[in-house]
């Protein structure tokens, strides 16, 4: 059983991290990666390894949309194949290197690991809160935490948390405590929510100060582990959905760099700064959860017998998902292996 | 067989090292440990880790004698059962944490790691040289070794290094090269004793230049590496249970971090002063130590085959004994579990 | 079968670097080694760990021909020998250390990790390029790469590498574009040569504008990795053997730290500099050689599966030379262990 769901849309960064000419190199699902614009408009996912001595593709230049090896000037096209051999017509046969389907939408960058076949791009999850259409326009942040990507799934899928790790910033105000949590399935993708009836958050000062309010906290994930928080406030007893204001929507999305190492995307208003949404992950969830990896070093979370509390619920269905869907694809390689 | 004796009373710190309020953390045999004054005045040791999600229970804070979680808010009580679930008033079966029986004396705190049925305080090695009445006050000393603690023992076993290793403090003066080596066991307890008839230490300037004295240097061992050193002077030809002026005894006790991390503890009188005694362990034995440990990587000293001299009787005999106190835990152990 | 070769000459540093007194100590071939100069002239190779506790030797001191261990005072004669207890007037049994055959030649020391009964100083390489006296004389030049002996191996026996690598040195003009690649076997040597009719290299300023030449590049390699570069240029088809210009000839000779960490050993003549050569390996060779191994991680180059091009003739021919050797010492050491 892979560690990783193959088929499934990983982000691999923002459409505008990977510069116009040259190279952006990140590693993903435990692979050097090598990301780059083709000529039309498009993007190349390859591995960052020339399968001749092993040099990283990163070191050598871009020629059109071929990549030329920085060790002995071996060229590589768009879809991995050798083109060139600077010392011989002769190009040795499994002269390849690995690429993957990748798709940009709403300036995310999305890669497809597994069977290229069945990566269809109206499977990836909304992200058009992201789009620079959007009502309320984001910018892009990233952050790399030394944790594994479902430590940080759990971290966002029980906000409970907020009320002890984010006490210096955006929590701790008794909020959840005064809330009701539930999941909910729909398909694929999972709800983890939580609803605070009459409930006035502290941020909301932009109101009538004699304003009651029912608030929400709606967390949406599909696998592998891309998260969206639907952010809701609206006159107390009022049907949420007629709610004046439209709820803020932002991504959680996690990719791992490697089993004790994941990227962290999410988005932030002009209006909030980068500061103001990213100091809580910096310096209250980083801290916190790379603790926790240290703590767990490399064994599998089950294997620990964790405690498991009521608000963990949509945590360990996530985590759940993607063990079955790691099964599922470990016995069909186990099929097609036969 | 365990890398280390469980029935035993290990030294995990100086009392005075434990804060009023809030928590000493120290990893002892592997473990990271939390270390708390409960408000009787008790001490309370615990595993640093939370069994909800292993979050270390010091990122949280002080509660009474309870510790509270810093990721969800569960709340422990002194003796590790989980006391308040903030989200629910149900709480989950087996939610503690591992505490273990501890024991201050003499300014020391000790901590029992095994059955806390046979947990003796009484049982605990004479360093009634540290109390804040003995005749000669000390003060506490900590050190810690990149290297296993049965090399400090070793070394400690063994004074003759003191010829080599500490030419730049207190040795390196000849007297050991004057001296007679014998071991004796009394007990539980073996003694690594040098009497060097008819010798002057060098530091022995407050005596009438004309006096001959007979000194000695006995090295008391208990496990699993608790020692004491006796420094004796006497007139030469005098009865040495009769010298005038009454022994000199200081702690060096060894407890294991992990199996290549060891914590030095030791005492220093204020006319020593804290570098007249730590310099030769920092600048003399530590670097020593570490390049031994170095050079012996992760392999097990006895499969290394070392040659053995007769000056190693004392930590030979010292090593022995806490093997056959691994091998007979182990047997326990296995006895229990059929 | 071990990773090395064991009966072969390995360099393990210029004569220069072993001080008068005291010691030289490197890494070789896994083992920390100690090197140091014989009253009359020779030199020992010794592993700097003394027998009894591990300490290194290194840590002690010369006295005449004998080492004496910094810990406990044991002393060791040139043959690896205890010769004297300090303790005691018996030498345990057993107490000795390990040392390496040695042989100092044209500036050069060489140590002998196989069977001295078969090390025979006849069978080094020649160097004499590095003599004192040699025309055109030379200093030694030392880096250490963190990258496996045969990926140096493979860069210097294929220099179509630098086209890529060495655009900002002494390479990149298209030179090797124009040449043809031969590898030659001659006994136990390897040559890897590159011939250049009717080119001039860039660095030929000295000769008339006009004058046209042919160019070559030859690197001979004997195991197991003592390689030598000799360039050549005569005035454009003349018989280069009859060249009025005798070729230049430098040493490139590598040693194994460890598996993943080398020596590279050179020179440079006054003209050139330091930096004229030692930069091309720095800032060129290193960063590429360095990268392929990170990339590689810990796993075999073969079982990678790599790529193979025709320039790659002489390398692949040297790792197979190498790994027959390898094949032939473990049936050896199988035979001799019946």
């Amino acid at each position: 059983m892979s560690a990783y769901v193959k088929n499934a849309w990983y982000m691999v960064g923002w459409e505008a991290e990977v510069p116009q000419d040259g190279f952006l190199t990140r590693t993903i699902l435990d692979k050097p990666m090598l990301f780059y614009r083709r000529q039309d408009g498009g993007f190349v996912g390859m591995v960052d390894r020339c399968p001749h001595r092993f040099a990283p593709l990163s070191m050598g230049k871009r020629e059109g949309d071929a990549v030329v090896c920085g060790y002995h000037g071996l060229a590589f096209d768009e879809s991995g194949t050798c083109i060139r051999n600077p010392f011989s017509d002769l190009i040795p046969p499994g002269c390849t290197v690995e690429t993957f389907v990748m798709h940009a939408k709403d300036t995310i960058l999305w890669m497809w690991p597994g069977d290229p076949a069945r990566a269809d791009p109206g499977a990836i999850a909304d992200f058009s809160c992201m789009a620079p259409d959007a009502p309320m326009p984001q910018s892009p942040g990233h952050l790399v935490f030394d944790a594994n990507y479902e430590l940080l799934t759990d971290n966002l899928m029980d906000l409970s948390h907020i009320e002890f790790v984010h006490t210096g910033t955006f929590g701790g105000g008794g909020v959840i405590f005064r809330g009701e949590h539930s999941v909910r399935e729909e398909g694929d993708t999972l709800w983890s929510n939580w609803w605070m009836a009459d409930t006035r958050p502290g941020w909301a000062t932009f109101l009538p100060p004699e304003m009651k309010t029912d608030h929400w906290l709606h967390m949406r994930w599909t696998a592998p582990a891309s998260m969206m928080l639907e952010i809701g406030l609206c006159p107390a007893g009022v049907d949420p959905t007629q709610a004046p204001m439209p709820p803020m929507r932002g991504p959680h999305i996690i990719t791992p760099e490697t089993q004790t190492r994941s990227h962290y995307f999410y988005g932030f208003s002009a209006m909030q700064g980068e500061d103001g949404v990213g100091r809580a992950f910096r310096e209250e969830d980083q801290p916190m959860l790379e603790a926790v990896q240290r703590s767990m070093g490399d064994t599998d979370f089950w294997s620990r017998k964790p405690v498991i509390l009521n608000v963990d619920a949509g945590a360990v269905r996530a985590r759940r998902r993607l063990m079955k869907l790691r099964r599922e694809e470990g016995s069909q390689e186990a099929i097609a292996a036969e």
